[in-house]
């Protein structure tokens, strides 16, 4: 099967962000199962990094437009590689492939783990954001707490040993004090630096990367020929009914 | 007081929505308290309307940028003119004014009148993304449903007596079989044409207009002199630090 | 617009209550906006302060009856003068214009600003009761919690600066302990000291007056023609079918 | 043990009434467990039936101050006559034996019965207090359902056949359409018309009378030495530290 | 009437868990009303205690097996003698009279007592179940906490001092830190030393032993001519329509 | 990978059974991706087919032990081949390799693909332990209903066109008078028939097949490296403690 990551920024534009995709990409394969084809893909507009919701909408008109064209290409599915699923229900009001959330995904599955779970994530100023989409995700229930090392993104890579620490102190209190029994990375830049593996080793309980749950969610609704239900996430009216021909155009409509 | 309608369309490309822009700030005008200056502006980019999580995203962008420009004019409040309040948050984040999404403010006064309102509105496409709305706007356990027309917005206009006899209907529906004792019309295009103060004579229950309780709600806060939390909505880290300088520059960040 | 503020007990029975109405009457009409007018008004008969359930429901019957009246006075809206909102239902099923609780009216507005809100009130005793009023408001969700700063009613005026800083104190924990990003003041003798402007200045986040956000919201009720719905807040049966001639035949009928 | 149940309103009045009240007391010693003495008494003051929440209101001021004195007489426990509890949490505030709420007490026991049950009353007029009423009891998640026979309290002696076979249509329906597995009559004028036992035959589910129920809940109460907590229901403040001597005092304080 | 109180283990195997079952039923009987005759009786195989959810399910076959047989015998109501009510379910699938939980039973009685409760129990393997077992009785808004001494089940008879000692500093912290109003021992064993009752007199709330509130609660049951739902808690299939001839055929069915 | 799908009842007792067996096992390999080895095993004693649940705990003690054989045979994850998930919990406390329950799978999968999902299963008997499963699951708040084809498991063979076509009928109205926009297979033996995908094809919405999805879930955690919480399910305390040498020792400890 054939899967797409795709990142909704313009993560290629430099050179060291060229070398990150590949090193994302090549971790990916290494996730990957057997019989399983992962590329990864960015988009040619959009922030930086994504630390706010003015941020995540901005990340989304490229990112769609891109998924529209990867089902096109044959891809059989789309991560959207954002911990936050920006425009999650957009795209799939778009494509008819599936798509996969990184914290939809992970937030279900840490649902079949334990009973409560924590998100480790990067600045406090998404950690609303972030209760909010695990609320919608329908396991809000579950949710222990989202705690944050307060690194800003394009931070996280300078010393990996101190985002590394400062998980374990988080990730420590979350099972303390918030009585969590499953932890989650709540940031795919974390993710791809194998925070989770490093901290989950010291914690004693599963700790999610959310990259490599995508990946395999992903492999799993595949391999069960399932994709999302076109009641709940509906073709645009304008397009469904042919006054547009293509979602592009909904911009201009 | 100096409140400002934001629409987040590009409403006044032609001649005829330019008409319907002017006739919408007139009604506005009508609405206003003594004491109030209302306008309205709309943006030069977006969807012509709003029936899908898609256009809502992609109507994010220019609306943005507009709120920010508008606090720098001087308005004091600024309403979002799209009942799903699309970037909401995102506009908290961006400015300091109070920022009014008529969907979140007539959930809100609805929760006051009654025990459980239900939401008539257009097609749909739009009832998961509605009951989802509410959930989060805090007062979900009060919604008793949310019923459709089954008209386009840009049909609304053609027959305004079908429309009233569709809202009429399924208004009719929600209060019997839904148990609903308040109203809320949920787009702004059938509150421009005052559908719910048709419908409500006939129907015997509070009918909410979400464009005039979205002004009052606007007059409440600006005259108590509140505005949204900082410790809610936070500035933008890459703004907040410096990093960059302007909203619009978290784009290409 | 016509707004009377009912204290719901005999506070100008002494020639000081009398001149504390006064004051809370002048502030009233501080806070008005241009078109309103204000009056007050207190009931013969009532607890001095309402720090219990009972408090709350020996005050009920001389409020009610002063609601009646108030309604055929030609008034266009009451506010009901108690925090706890007691008996809000009941005069909303005496009379049908629309009557205010600072309680439900505050929680209203707190949600629109922010994610949770903690109220800070008086002494321990009405701790659960106010919990249970937010939830039945149906904002349950959004409360982060209820702190008290453990002064009496009537001792609140002797040292204002007294209550300030408890007040700060509890906000303080409320927003650090308690993640609150909004506060509201919770009780009326509080909110006429001005504790909420005192104490918002120094805490950073929205500090809700009940007192002047009941008012406020009273405005945009009667502003947008709206009132309870009485599929929600029936007519008591015996009125409504001419068993008993008025109200106050209820206590004897 | 001594158990009184407390009409909250005039009952005695009348000689009907004064007759009603003495068959309710014969009721009562039928349905009493060995070893149990129980009393029945009204008070001088209140409405004629409750059936709206300005009734329940107008009804709390003279019940409370009669718990007071059956406390001082001697009395075990206290069951307060009317479905819809009035006044409940005031009465234990006021009193330290336990205080059975007919209300209360059988939606905990229906909760134990079976997953859903219903209540069927009398009016439309208190649905809604009746489904905040059980919400606030802690077992909402299991109400199925408040269902009216629409007949005024004071019409169901006339006729009860009747009564019986608009329970036993709203019962069905209960069972069928809202899955109902447990009944409960939520009026305790057809709890003592023994609606329940009548209706419940033609059921097949278990049919609660409250009277009967609430006094079986006194007696487990007395029987384990159980009563309210005071650090749920606190003494009035003005009591609790002597600045009034009683709590009648209390109005006027 | 005739109240069994069945333990779900073979704890008259020994000679010292003869004189245990011995104990327990002598002070059972002081627990009872006048006309209660009360026996006490274990089974022949399944866990020695029960601190897990496998010890759980183990103890279910021959429990559920000797419930029918004590129908059979004419007994009118079950306790079933284990604080996690383990198969509560399935006993009342396979009889009519009355099965009491005792976990079930207590958080109902606590939940009329108080607004928030906790359970003191054993160990922290069964934290996580107790609050599953909690909620789905239905009062889990009104659940505290669930806080353990940390001592297993057969240790607790060892040193009763230091078990009360532990409860009293458990039960200290849930009022305070957990604000709780009322508690609940979740342990029978615990219960049957009377924990509840020493440990309440130091802490001033009202402190639940569960033999004593089940036996409370099946006397209520009995009393009120109540018990459990068939629609809630069917005969198994294969016995209602004839399919096998008892419940002890299911297992090779 | 090594994944054993585990029948917790004696299906092979018979050679229809036996027959049976094989031909699910045939399926399973069919469904499993490239690299997974899925075997299929029954246990010596339980019953025939689990309708209540006195059967479903009937079956658990049979189970976990084989469970535990597993393990050490080397297995990477077991499949508990009931959709009602019978001690799911018990075997997570006895083994540390993943344990997957289809209920608990595919309602999570079908919680990232629609908004609501209703589950159509066999009889009556079981409605109310599902809703109470997916609860407790974490995704209650996503279930539109559970709906039943009332045909009892073991003669859900006899004729699988009346099954398929009862199926459609409950579907049909799952999607029209429940909202269910995702539908479950809620009966493994319903599931190896493929009932899912003959149904799926006529009804326009996913419809998940419990014996596929597991097969995915239990791929997807291993090829993750994921396993259940030890925090959230504890190893049994004698177990841990070494007082037991054995999960077996526990029945008789």
């Amino acid at each position: 099967m054939r899967i797409m990551y795709l990142v909704p920024g313009p993560m290629g534009r430099s050179s060291a962000g060229q070398a990150e995709l590949e090193r994302r990409g090549a971790l990916l394969k290494q996730y990957a199962g057997p019989g399983t084809e992962v590329g990864i893909v960015d988009v040619p507009q959009g922030p930086a990094s994504i630390e706010s919701m003015y941020e995540e909408y901005l990340s989304i008109p490229a990112t769609a437009q891109r998924a529209v064209e990867l089902e096109q290409e044959g891809w059989q599915a789309i991560i959207l590689g954002c911990y936050g699923d920006p425009g999650l229900d957009a795209l799939r009001e778009l494509v008819s492939i599936p798509v996969i959330g990184p914290g939809e995904a992970s937030a279900l599955v840490a649902a079949s783990l334990g009973h409560r779970f924590s998100i480790i994530t990067i600045t406090e100023s998404v950690i609303a954001s972030t209760e909010r989409q695990i609320r919608n995700v329908g396991v809000g229930e579950k949710l222990a707490s989202v705690r944050v090392v307060g690194i800003p993104v394009l931070e996280l890579h300078h010393d990996r040993e101190r985002t590394i620490r400062a998980t374990v102190e988080q990730g420590r209190r979350a099972i303390e004090e918030d009585r969590a029994d499953v932890l989650i990375v709540g940031c795919m830049s974390m993710g791809f630096l194998e925070i989770a593996e490093a901290a989950g080793q010291q914690l004693g309980v599963p700790f999610l990367n959310p990259a490599r749950v995508a990946l395999k969610f992903a492999e799993a609704l595949v391999g069960a020929g399932l994709t999302h239900s076109r009641r709940a996430y509906h073709v645009p009216p304008k397009l469904a009914t042919g006054k547009v021909k293509s979602a592009a155009e909904l911009l201009h409509a």
